[in-house]
């Protein structure tokens, strides 16, 4: 779908010739996703109504589901309110709750109202859940056999619950009333003989989640068991859904797309920032910039402080933004790795310590190196006083820099905040502050005593 | 496994008094993923050959597939030349290419040499695929059928496959010469009628890709058909092995973590950061903190041409950090939000130019909300004359930075490199020298005009 603009336009050009049989033929040959993506780039006013009646009802539900969540509301209000109906009806119950998210309140009780009765209490009870929860993930349909029936009797089951469209790679062993016993692959009842007991290919191994439980724990469990799907099951061990693995996925994106943001002090942008508004855009930047700016008068406190200094030996702005730049940029290394760390589980809280002392080790080197590396420059443009100020600066603002840059990330993941507020321009304007003080405090020092 | 600190030293308890019975309980009642994260925990010299002999055959492979694979060669070795050929020989073929990459050449001929006959080629032929790509990824083991079978036959073929120990979830329908014709889920066989061909089930929508292909190709069409499995297939068609979701999660993981550092300029830290040692982390972190300092001295540069009328009004220095701050940080929000975007494929190089428009308005916006922050202390600091040089400067750097940062994204990413090679530290760094630039030539014009 390199050439999406091509194909996007081929389809305005069909439906403003009419040309709806050209269209459904199309439509045949085309994925649901792609078609959901396609409808997508259409204007609001699009006949989509007319569109969703080209496909055949499996379909229109499977391509509505696909469908960017923001664009879900407008093109469910352009359909007939049969269609909605049917469509609303048939959605997974996750991809439901995700919709009704982005509604009004009394549209919802109205959608809720027209679900199948059995549908009805699952919704309520999923949008009672926490946005960010399992609970709001997970597919109520599933299909549980219990231990002492037959393969064959499981197997049995099993066509029958297709049949109602329910998703079947994972077979539920459940007590009668629910509790969950064993999670098993479909392929282990085909393999089996036919009359043993379903008990007998249990082994108890499977890795379930409770429906309170963060989102995020969900993609860490899925992924490091190589799990497709992973039940949900209450206080009391019954099973309420299942959470699959494209799911997971798609949560662990919007995640890191969060923490990407995070770090560059962009509030959570969770719309395509292709349809983003300039002022949506705005309100997600302008917070902490306006934060920062107040932060960085401090710097400018600490350069007037040294107004004396500087006028004394004006070259020393020279290396200003060399010293305090690369102070800033090791934090950046610092946090950015310790971040990313935190978050994919690679390091816990409880590794500050020993992770300091190598970044202790790790910052001295860089220091060094990099103090060896302008040295030569700061003698030949100010003298040997001047070159060991910018020498000794850089050692100690760059492991300042570091060791604040690394230890931010673990501080806020104390305080319960996420450890990625520890940004790169919070970094950069801490390392300004400090590296302007440690400069201007080396350089009257050193000043002083070599002539 | 939070307290994985505590079962650690519960196993070496166990290992240390010899309790082998004990020992061989408790894995009976872990998981094979959770086996391999404490092994990984022990020590280099711990007793891993007897620890893979209290796990039966299967466990031990999957165990040992689960294990770091900086670690293996290491666990490898000190396994006896039966067992290791027994693992190795059980691998799937994606974890054995992985695997041989950490290994050295002679080693590796011998364990392929010690491979079964049929092994041997599949596995030469995916150390020849780049590392980067869906080749090296791929499990060559999968089970095929005819379109022309029954689903009767079929189906004990499948049985016959499983015994192989091969993955079922998907079966792939092929022609005698192994063209790809379609990819069937298994429930679909269960829930046919036994006498009618599998060509009936045959919906020929099969997402495929080619083993040259980049594996971050498989992560977006996976993600976007949510897929379980892929098929593999070669220019002809044919069917070479299958990519699972497992895998491209896991590179999904990786290729993230990579952007996280590069964004911060940190080349690529592919081990645990709790395992590398200082030396690796400083060879990952000094080229470009080494770089980005000699580009700090056209900062200092610059600052060093206008000393002159930094001299004359040495409180122009109070409003340095703050603005040349301002626009770094306006310009690392806007190239963080366009690597990502470009990362998930929410925009693409052809929307630069739409994109330039929007980002124009946003970075007006934001900079004349910050130059309302700061007008009023320029004022006050300063004077009129100051007030509006440190308003005017904030626009037009803060506007500068942003347009840069959002466009140098699309740059790297023409030039056929990573777009996360425009880094925050790269970006502020442009900004310093464009934001002195532009504040000090504001500078002086200004002065001039307003007494």
């Amino acid at each position: 779908m390199e050439d999406i603009r091509d194909k996007v336009e081929h389809l305005q050009a069909l439906i403003d010739q009419g040309e709806h049989e050209a269209l459904r033929a199309w439509f045949e040959a085309l994925r649901v996703q792609d078609i959901a993506l396609l409808m997508s780039e259409l204007d609001g006013d699009a006949p989509f109504d007319t569109l969703f009646g080209l496909l055949d009802a499996d379909r229109q539900v499977r391509t509505f589901a696909y469908i960017d969540l923001a664009l879900q509301p407008q093109i469910l209000g352009s359909l007939s309110a049969a269609r909605r109906r049917a469509i609303v009806g048939e959605l997974d119950s996750d991809d439901r709750a995700a919709l009704f998210d982005e509604l009004e309140a009394p549209q919802v009780e109205q959608l809720i109202a027209d679900l199948p009765a059995e549908d009805r209490e699952d919704t309520r009870e999923m949008l009672a859940y926490d946005e960010s929860s399992v609970g709001r993930l997970m597919n109520t349909d599933f299909v549980s056999v219990r231990p002492y029936w037959t393969i064959a009797e499981a197997l049995a089951h099993i066509r029958t619950a297709n049949e109602k469209g329910e998703s079947v790679n994972r077979i539920y062993v459940t007590q009668p009333e629910g509790k969950l016993l064993d999670a098993l692959p479909l392929r282990d009842f085909i393999l089996a003989p036919l009359d043993q007991p379903v008990r007998t290919l249990m082994k108890r191994e499977a890795v379930s989640i409770r429906p309170d439980a963060d989102r995020e724990e969900a993609v860490r469990l899925i992924q490091r068991y190589d799990l497709e799907a992973m039940p949900v099951v209450d206080a009391d061990g019954v099973l309420l859904g299942t959470v699959t693995v494209d799911d997971v996925m798609d949560v662990a994106e919007e995640e890191t797309t969060e923490d990407f943001h995070k770090l560059a002090s962009v509030g959570s942008v969770d719309v395509s920032v292709r349809d983003a508004s300039v002022w949506y855009l705005f309100r997600k930047r302008a917070p902490w910039l306006v934060l920062l700016v107040f932060a960085n008068i401090f710097s400018g406190a600490a350069l007037a402080h040294y107004e004396e200094t500087i006028s004394q030996a004006i070259v020393l702005l020279f290396f200003l933004p060399l010293l305090i730049g690369s102070a800033g940029n090791a934090g950046s290394q610092s946090s950015t790795l310790m971040v990313r760390a935190l978050a994919t589980g690679d390091v816990s809280v409880r590794d500050w310590f020993s992770l300091l002392l190598k970044e202790f080790g790790v910052a001295l080197v860089l220091g060094l190196a990099l103090a060896l590396a302008v040295a030569g420059l700061g003698v030949w443009r100010g003298g040997l006083a001047v070159g060991i100020t910018v020498a000794l600066t850089m050692v100690v603002a760059v492991m300042a820099g570091s060791l604040i840059g690394m230890s931010l990330p673990f501080a806020f993941s104390r305080l319960k905040l996420d450890p990625a507020t520890a940004s790169t321009p919070l970094i950069t304007c801490i390392a300004d502050i400090s590296g302007i003080v440690i400069y201007f405090g080396i350089a009257s020092l050193v000043l002083d005593l070599v002539p």
